[in-house]
């Protein structure tokens, strides 16, 4: 079983909506929630995805579902796992990436030990991700919704084929682990007082170094990064994450192994 | 008198938001409906702005009125007026080019005999536009924000000058005057068809001539501009035009004489 769901009005909605933001929450205890009209559109939506989908963690919940976003940040196409122990996706990701050579997508893997980060998707055995990029919000482009259809499509074959009986052999796949969260400098009142950097905006997955520029202020000031040590910065400058004290999202280059898999 | 305003909510909010869009009203007619507060926001707001900045066509009125947005579209800094015979502002367009060259910044004229295009800045006597992308909404970019600065400075040290008394020799000036708004091709019930096609999109005032490429339907045919002949488009797949019907404008590259201007 198999769900395609364009989610809109998540994560990706415009930023000044009054939004619940379904995917910050734990969708199974959502779910013990006494239902109603009075829950906010998306603890509702939640519920129902649970409830048609899932339930979650159940044999009866679907197989694969796949959540279709877009991002005003230049990520490009971006697959999302949340389990660098799922071997089914993480076959599935190399034989995307294999299969849309020389273009390429990126997989960002969504498992922290502390940020929590379980999404409406998640009710899935198998829940991906995508993430689109860069697109305005309330804007259709033509090149983002062919790399979205393209994608699919692979994922589609790579799904058909499993079905199959056909059996992929073991397989390494690079991922970027997300690591830390990064809010936008603020002043005691909480307000907001720089931008990303001209040298860091568009610059998704790109080295961040110790040193480089990271934030300019309003009064022209640069603040460098920090860390300790080489990260790769996505979701730079989304829209939706300003409300979610976000700016962007360090992650760490790993090569994770994928065994091999064949229907049982 | 001058103003500077930063208008978000009119024809840059988010297009899924029901608004009421001032910018394709007649102010003046605005003003003589009764307030109060069950009037949509836009609406109170424009007789607010007449209240406070005009009233329109009165001598009492704000001299100059800077309306500073930001568009989805690849427009650049774009100066936006709305009279062919306002020397006092073609001569401040002539000064800006000037500061700012090499970079370069457009001139978009909204006259037009048939588009009723009343802006809430209208009420100043020498109301300008300042357009600004591609930003997405929700989104501020440092580029973005620095252009638009530098513009506005020069903007001001233009009305400063002239305010000290210096004369302003006869010039001329480029502009692209507003000819005509295309809409997304739509099927009988009125849903959108097609998307701006990947050779259009992005290609804000690039000439578009008969038989170019246009729109590119969802099941992948080319839509080919059908005019008489070349104009230069802009305002090319904007967000907030969607619910206007307008999937970009077409203009026509004039070049127009302004008379030397002097403090009286
Ligand atoms: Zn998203
Ligand atoms: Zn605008």
């Amino acid at each position: 079983k198999c769900l395609i769901e364009g989610y809109e009005r998540g994560h990706d909605a415009q930023s000044s909506l009054p939004t619940v933001d379904v995917e910050g929450q734990d969708i199974s205890s959502l779910s013990d929630a006494p239902g109603g009209d009075n829950l906010p559109y998306e603890v509702q939506r939640a519920q129902e995805i649970n409830r048609l989908f899932g339930p979650k963690g159940s044999p009866e919940a679907y197989d694969v579902i796949f959540d279709l976003h877009n991002t005003t940040s230049n990520m490009g196409c971006t697959l999302i796992l949340e389990s660098s122990k799922d071997h089914f996706n993480l076959q599935m990701m190399n034989y995307i990436k294999k299969a849309i050579a020389p273009a390429s997508c990126l997989v960002l893997l969504n498992e922290h030990p502390l940020l929590k980060y379980s999404t409406s998707r998640s009710v899935a055995k198998h829940p991906v991700g995508l993430e689109v990029g860069p697109q305005p919000q309330g804007v259709l482009r033509s090149n983002i919704f062919e790399a979205m259809r393209v994608i699919l499509k692979h994922a589609l074959d790579f799904i058909e084929l499993f079905n199959e009986g056909m059996e992929f052999p073991p397989c390494t796949v690079e991922v970027f682990w997300v690591s830390e969260r990064i809010d936008y400098p603020r002043d005691a009142n909480g307000n907001i007082i720089a931008m990303v950097h001209p040298n860091l905006q568009d610059c998704d997955w790109e080295p961040l170094n110790p040193g480089d520029p990271m934030f300019q202020t309003f009064d022209g000031k640069t603040i460098h990064y920090q860390g300790s040590g080489t990260v790769y910065p996505t979701f730079i400058n989304e829209a939706a994450y300003y409300e979610k004290q976000q700016a962007f999202v360090t992650t760490r280059r790993e090569t994770l192994l994928a065994s091999a898999i064949r229907k049982a």
